[in-house]
């Protein structure tokens, strides 16, 4: 990767992490009226402000100044995207769904706060996105139905025709019959569609054109597919430690992947094809899409 | 109450059931795109038509009609209003949080779809709270701010700060110590946050003035505590079967609750007062806030 861009990303990465911080007070005071209640708060920033590559608000802001707009307009957009993110693993790790123990190294949200905490942290930080987006556009009353018209998107994207949709699907297909057409769909939606989100949200924000419009939306969902296919992989060839999570649990659980079905080698084959295609989107953007580009490359060699 | 209130309350009633039916097709396509998948619009279903009195998206259609402005713009906005309701309801039910298994004299959610599918169903309803009320938003572009606004109140009165706050401090607070403080922010978050949101939300949607605001708030606050002390009064005096679901379960799970803390007749008489106040709060919109008037008259003489 360039200087230029591991520069950016981290400045990038910092704006989100100190806007997320400032969301969810370090110290709130406990069942006073306008505060978060201690409890809540500190289970919310457990998961929240655990390190991560924080992928989707850095592809929002990067976006965004890809096409000319501001990124101080988007910042709480993209802390947003990160708390819808944090609120369905959350959620996905409670006993009923993967019953996970450990994330990101260490134990899982409800192994810390208990089932009951952990179903009302991620309830909050779902809920916690939608009331910054929306004060966020209030900010910005000029641009209101840019706003409005993003945020919908990314409600959409993290929906029952989107993410959820997504992990439902994938939750009823535990030993199933492998089946590529599901495979697709649980791809599609438990992982591509909120990569695409920002992608998405960033060019209605900025009043990208249609066919800006299309070229966003293929290189979120072909880099969103090669993600989840990635991953796959590294469940079966990754190092658990740098991971911070156990490997070997998608042949556990009997979940349908890409490698499990077509094995190793065709997975690696499609995931390659996947993030060439997400770059060939990228085209239209010329030297512009400079940072997605290099996202691209760093994120198709990632290890972890 | 008069023919015309039964009447009113009838049309509010079977527009937001209609509403609602519309926004959760009755046979979906299994994991095909842009559709909710089969299993999670019917666990959505389940509960969100489960019937109900409705009381939160008929106090918004009700308020928008009292302040001059218009019903069917309000109407999709009152039926995600209901998905809240009805999702923090689903969560509630969960083992981990109050494990009932009973809920409208039906199995609950995670009864019937189990512990996952459940959660997902909750997620799913408040997701598509927010995914419509800014689908309808985009639909009057001339009053993109004023329903920023509404969304923004409502997303605030169902949060951290809010009604997941209440549930919080409830779910921490089993068995301990009886304590008034405690007890007024749980009946204040839990309960009137999401009772004072609809009448608040009209109001922004309507352009209502300080003064507006002020008595919509204090009516809302108001019969939302006067709410929750006579759900608490029929836990212990009600008739379950009416109720459609156990009584004496406060008790039973060591909950803090007026009539518990204080006596049945103190808590009685309270509800009394507060019902009283709510009614004051009217005056300021004389004759048109009739419907108001008969609804706190309706409510504080309800069996269950």
């Amino acid at each position: 990767m360039s200087e230029r861009y591991t520069q950016a990303y981290d400045v990038y990465k910092q704006k989100i992490e100190q806007a997320m911080r400032n969301m969810i007070p370090e110290r709130p005071e406990t069942f006073q009226n306008g505060h978060v209640p201690a409890l809540l708060a500190e289970a919310m920033r457990y998961s929240l402000l655990a390190g991560g590559k924080r992928i989707r608000p850095v592809l929002l802001l990067a976006t965004v100044e890809m096409l000319g707009g501001s990124a101080e307009e988007a910042l709480r957009m993209a802390a947003a995207l990160e708390m819808i993110h944090t609120y369905s693993l959350i959620h996905d790790d409670l006993p009923g769904m993967d019953d996970d123990d450990l994330r990101r190294g260490r134990p899982t949200n409800h192994k810390v706060y208990g089932v009951g905490q952990a179903i009302l942290a991620g309830d909050g930080l779902l809920n916690m996105a939608y009331e910054w987006m929306t004060d966020n556009a209030l900010r910005y009353p000029d641009h209101a139905v840019r706003h409005l018209r993003a945020i919908h998107e990314i409600a959409v994207r993290a929906g029952v025709t989107g993410m959820i949709a997504g992990q439902c699907i994938d939750l009823v297909s535990e030993n199933m019959e492998p089946d590529f057409e599901r495979l697709r769909y649980i791809d599609w939606h438990k992982t591509a569609d909120l990569l695409t989100a920002p992608l998405l949200a960033a060019g209605y924000l900025c009043g990208a054109d249609d066919e800006q419009m299309k070229a966003l939306e293929t290189f979120g969902q072909n880099i969103g597919i090669a993600f989840q296919i990635d991953d796959d992989l590294l469940d079966i060839e990754g190092d658990a430690a740098l991971l911070g999570k156990a490997t070997g649990m998608d042949a556990k659980m009997g979940k349908m992947t890409w490698p499990s079905m077509a094995g190793v080698e065709e997975a690696r084959k499609e995931s390659k094809e996947l993030w060439d295609r997400a770059r060939e989107a990228l085209s239209l953007f010329g030297e512009d899409a400079w940072f997605l580009r290099e996202f691209a490359d760093s994120l198709s060699r990632r290890k972890y």
